[in-house]
């Protein structure tokens, strides 16, 4: 026999309501809203109540938004005007099997779970979140490359920074739109890897004697390596797109004296396909619950 | 020796400026440009003149807008206010060899060229240039998809009508994004190659039973198929974008009536991709003179 | 009601025996094999008779080998030692609605058929079969890639000669294992189409230019393209696989005098896939007589 | 002042006469080689001398054959019929600086390198040898799927175990050419990183239940995975190609019972693509050596 799972999801975007949908379809798993009351009960398909209806002691799993909480503990609610705040001592009250997924984690959210003792899962850390969210982040990256130059991705040159979960659905899916694709790495395996896949992999020291025939620049290493040496000897008509969470890794302010458009597009799954980022978190929570069961044996 | 080549450049859009500096770089081309006095010489770098400056009949090629002329002979200007009209007493005036390009020619063009004895190449007819010009418009296509639809184009079901000159890299590059495509041709031939290339070919009498599953349709057959009949099962999150040109092959109004997504996205290249756009024209008035010379023995 | 349609294939190859266990799949198909008598009647699982055995009057499909006849109408029986001939006399015993399938025709069969009012398919004539076809054909072609050579086809240049229902798939393929690929075309049209594939296109009448650094070449040009002056300035390690039906389109007493490699590769379908060929052949046939059979109105 | 590098090669296969051109190029490398009397002097271009003429004391480099050595320190000559030894006393000789290049590395290497006090490096550990080879070892692995079927890899079910280095070079060339590759991991990121690629990724776990629909199954996962009940449900005409190194990862006497063909491909690299696989030694050795002359502030 299938034991019950109760969930509540508390606060979140449009990708939450994909999520929502996603799990509703499961027979085992019982979800309750709070923060969605902007929307009416219908559109969403569950049960919406207030955070005082939640019987918290009798949770399986509580779901925050993407951001997580501030560092008092406040959420992000897209569908409603409450001040909902993640207390220690809310905290307290599940029970400790209870797994808390958010998408990133801060100090706060992270302490105080650890102090009530219960799971803090931050969805956006993991692996195969992370390399499924590169599917919608690469077509974006894909949409504002056609969108913000006049030449085609087709025959231009593309120089992608990183090859790592993000990098490597980039530079594979420009490359198979017919751009001529250059990569840059810090360690030899991801060259080689580049290599094999038909690209030109070469050493990230060596990038701004790359960087005069570029059209087209994206970055997704998280740390400084688009600098002003290597912004110098682009060409007027090049776009720097720039993946990286905040700061991201370009010298805008270089780039804007020298006058190359330089974007730094940030969230891109939850812009450009927030269903299909919904069912992605849907998925992984579902499956992250599963196992947690079959942990606890049941 | 070479011979010079004198060309006069009458009216034009963005296109024009591109395909203007491709040109320029021929040493044996001379450009003499009408209807681009919103801009300042140096912008062009050519000679900017007047109708009544062009010294007529010592023009080897004359080149109209993509358009060609309306049905009284008058052209477009994107960057002039003029008024200028193509008669048939002026194309009378120019030397027998001299060749008109334009995009698409209506019968007042083709007419009236006839008429005074000069060739007449409409690029847009020209296989190369479509095929080339499909680049940019599958490009403009992907955008859509993307910005048009909250899923990605990875993972979704994908219908191409026609693999003519556009449906064919209409179809292998959604197929190279990661969606499932599915072909739907007349022919048998086009079936083959389909499933050749890794897609689904399917018989365009079969269509409305692929709808349903059908996340984003993609037309580029120039005759109404798209009809109430196939649009009727579509799913509430599908979109429709027809590629074809007017009147398109889609019933809009079903559509609307249905609540399903449907766009007529006319005129891609030069949306997405004017610099190439004007290249591709380049580089193809440039093939065609190097022949058209070689034809007169010179 | 559907009706039964009779069928008789007398002799063929190993693809025959694939097409045989295609075509027993239909409920509405009774087939009887003549030629088949080194199998026993389990192996194939229909009919094994002798030609005067046949009920040739109430035939509606008989299925000739491959090659057709010979010039007197002999066949060749693969799996038999007997001696068959098509006769006109034969011939003419066959209901007028009867269908005659063979893969290639000569002047004997197409004569006495015509003769005999029998309508005659040459199905490797038929542009879905040699796309079809062109699948089994390249990994044919990529298997002796690999065989005949000490490198890899990743990183490798590679030239297609021709890009029609053959070329076309050997070059999107070899491109695909990572090769840098260069199409030699006679017309504008397939040099824009290798461009758009991502290939480099060029005029046949530049091939010499070509081939110095050229690693394999593949020809499927049904014309003598590959001359002295194309092979002279090959390296020693280039290989050249000739796919154009006899006589081919290779000077390969040069190439042997040169020290070049030259293989002259037919009949790949049949060697490196002889049941994805017969599969090809079973599919076509009964979707003619499908067609047939709604042209007659049944 | 780029100063001199001393190297000798031991012993080795065909795969070493490329490297040894690719090192020949290097101005700065002075090569002797050891172990290639078979082979006249103009063949492999470079000094060809007896062990007792190495001057021991002033090599920067060791090159072994790619076994290493057998248990008592000989070594594989193919191009010599003489016993050739490394023992301590020898390896004692080696200037401290000096580097031994092996492919793999026995007890027996390892620990009179150590006692020696001389890096020894084992080329096939590294991360970038084993990617670069695994670009070879798909190839073999697609000519030995075209050889023994008689289906194509178009359109046929692939499975293919383990996502690493060798493992994601094979699934992404079967399914660019056109076989449906389904990709069995276990763990979640590379089933994540499978569906990005556009196949299809299971856990390991669930891999009899996808065999029965397997046409080929293609293993590089180095543990016994391919099991009997793995087996079990596959078809007759199914084919398992076993790439991982001894004893691989199949049951092949199950294999054997059930009447399904199994083959340990092994050594695919040399076998087919002798040149490259020496080109890629040649290249990384001249990397290494690079970086450790650097390391040294030479
Ligand atoms: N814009 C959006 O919508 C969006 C969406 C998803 C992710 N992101 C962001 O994109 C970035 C990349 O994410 P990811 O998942 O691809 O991360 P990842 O898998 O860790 O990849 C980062 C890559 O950068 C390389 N790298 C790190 N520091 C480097 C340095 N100093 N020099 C050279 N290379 C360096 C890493 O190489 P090693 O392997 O050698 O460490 C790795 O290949 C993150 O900032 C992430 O938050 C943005
Ligand atoms: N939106 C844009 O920006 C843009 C850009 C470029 C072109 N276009 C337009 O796109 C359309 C297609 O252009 P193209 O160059 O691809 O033309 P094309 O090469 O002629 O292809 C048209 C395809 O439609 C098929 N077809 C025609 N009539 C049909 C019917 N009644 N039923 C089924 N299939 C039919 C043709 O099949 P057969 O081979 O059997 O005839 C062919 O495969 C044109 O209207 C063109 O003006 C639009
Ligand atoms: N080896 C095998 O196992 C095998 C298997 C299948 C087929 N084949 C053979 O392969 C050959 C090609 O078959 P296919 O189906 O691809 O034929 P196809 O579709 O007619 O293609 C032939 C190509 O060659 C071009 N061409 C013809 N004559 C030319 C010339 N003089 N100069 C330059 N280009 C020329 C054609 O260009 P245009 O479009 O301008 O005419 C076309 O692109 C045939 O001989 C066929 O029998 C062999
Ligand atoms: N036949 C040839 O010519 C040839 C050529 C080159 C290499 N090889 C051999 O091929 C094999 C693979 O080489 P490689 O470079 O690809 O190694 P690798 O990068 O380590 O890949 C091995 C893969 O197997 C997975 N794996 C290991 N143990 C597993 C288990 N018990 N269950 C499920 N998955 C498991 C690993 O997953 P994790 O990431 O989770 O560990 C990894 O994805 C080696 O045996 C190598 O010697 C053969």
């Amino acid at each position: 026999m299938k034991s019950n799972k109760n969930i509540a999801i508390i606060g979140g975007d449009a990708r939450y309501l994909q999520m929502i949908k996603q799990l509703s379809k499961s027979e085992d798993i019982h979800i309750q809203v709070v923060g969605f009351d902007h929307l009416n009960q219908g559109y969403t398909g569950v049960n919406q109540v207030e955070m005082d209806d939640l019987r918290v002691n009798q949770l399986d799993a509580v779901i925050l938004p993407i951001p997580g909480t501030d560092d008092q503990g406040f959420i992000e609610t897209t569908f409603s005007d409450q001040k909902i705040q993640i207390t220690l001592d809310w905290l307290q009250q599940l029970p400790d099997h209870c797994v808390i997924f958010s998408g990133i984690a801060n100090d706060y959210l992270r302490e105080n779970a650890q102090q009530a003792g219960i799971r803090l899962i931050p969805l956006m850390g993991r692996n195969d979140v992370a390399i499924y969210n590169s599917i919608p982040t690469v077509e974006g990256t894909i949409m504002m490359a056609i969108q913000h130059t006049d030449f085609t991705i087709h025959g231009s040159n593309v120089i992608v920074l990183g090859l790592g979960r993000v990098g490597m659905s980039v530079a594979s899916k420009f490359s198979a739109l017919g751009a001529k694709v250059f990569v840059g790495s810090r360690n030899k395996e991801d060259i080689a890897r580049s290599i094999e896949m038909g690209l030109t992999g070469f050493h990230m020291n060596e990038l701004s004697s790359y960087t005069p025939n570029c059209d087209i620049l994206i970055n997704t290493v998280p740390a400084k390596v688009v600098t002003d040496d290597v912004i110098k000897p682009m060409m007027a008509h090049a776009l720097i797109i720039d993946l990286a969470s905040k700061p991201g890794g370009t010298d805008f302010e270089y780039a804007d004296k020298r006058g190359i458009k330089a974007i730094h597009a940030l969230g891109l799954p939850g812009i450009v396909a927030a269903k299909t980022a919904g069912e992605i978190l849907g998925t992984v929570v579902e499956q992250v619950l599963k196992e947690h069961q079959e942990e606890r044996g049941l």
